[in-house]
């Protein structure tokens, strides 16, 4: 079993097209053979900061509405809020510490630098493959401009009632769906 | 000797921080302590993309004109203007290697997230200290603020001819050495 495992940040932006890009082999790397990844799980690491709780739901949103490839998406919020301490890091680190095995992939562009930090140190350290997508700048900005345009009371409240069973809503999947970059490289670092 | 390694993107905010905060022990950490940290050398490694050239100009200005403590800088520019593929990532991280060794201190606040991750695992690999530096929000808007309305020719200009034995220029003193924050916090991770 593949498992796809993401820190989150204010931004929805990164995990998704990472997703999409492992399972279609559109990604880059030094001496591998680009296959196709079938990512059966994917799980979000986050703290509960509202700015990141409103990321995560659109990050929601998009995996179950925005891609035809079925997986099972999971969230895994913190107890914390921000990095702000040694103590927030080593909570955060040892979280990790318990998701991630040897053989997932571990995607750290989301999230503030010291949870990238540390997912990349346990993702060495459990012999884990690290993973990162860039998005362009000006599709960064376009993303970032039209999340604080939303009606976040109205998208939140239709996230939190979205399952896979549930139909998306056609003018939710509009503004939705916009948010990913097409032009998002993948790169796979170890 | 004790050296401070730092990455730095496009912008200056972090670095002068961490050494400012470490030499006179104001840094958070667990189970140490807190002496004062007297820094001989500042390594500052960064790509050669302009915005991050302007960036290390500011840099200088800080350190030689708007602090009292003397150290030792040094500009490592590496011939990459970003990181985009895992072949930029690895030459990135090897040059780390070169750099870094046991009991350095490496702040990874500075640049892309993938130069942090290369900057942590790269001084785990080592044994060298982690740290990084925390700008508050509000803190780190003003300070791109401010650098947006420089003149940046005349910035860096004036970066160019300064060295430990010129005299600092009052009215550049003025706009360069508010560009840092009094609120940052410095967290030693590792």
């Amino acid at each position: 079993m593949v498992r796809l495992i993401a820190t989150l940040g204010t931004s929805p932006g990164g995990v998704f097209e990472s997703f999409l890009n492992l399972s279609t082999g559109k990604y880059e790397c030094e001496e591998c053979d680009h296959r196709p990844i079938k990512v059966d799980e994917v799980y979000i690491v986050r703290t509960i900061d509202p700015q990141v709780e409103l990321a995560w739901k659109i990050v929601k949103v998009l995996f179950i509405c925005c891609s035809k490839i079925e997986v099972n998406l999971y969230d895994i919020p913190l107890k914390i809020s921000d990095i702000t301490s040694p103590r927030d890091y080593k909570e955060f680190k040892d979280n990790l510490n318990k998701f991630i095995n040897q053989g997932d992939y571990v995607d750290f562009t989301g999230g503030r630098k010291s949870m990238s930090v540390a997912a990349a140190l346990v993702a060495r350290e459990k012999r884990a493959h690290v993973i990162t997508t860039i998005i362009p700048q000006d599709e960064y900005n376009r993303i970032s401009e039209s999340i604080k345009k939303m009606n976040r009371a109205e998208l939140s409240e239709y996230a939190n009632r979205l399952d896979h069973r549930s139909k998306c809503d056609a003018r939710f999947n509009e503004i939705i769906c916009s948010l990913t970059s097409k032009s998002a490289t993948t790169i796979l670092l170890q």
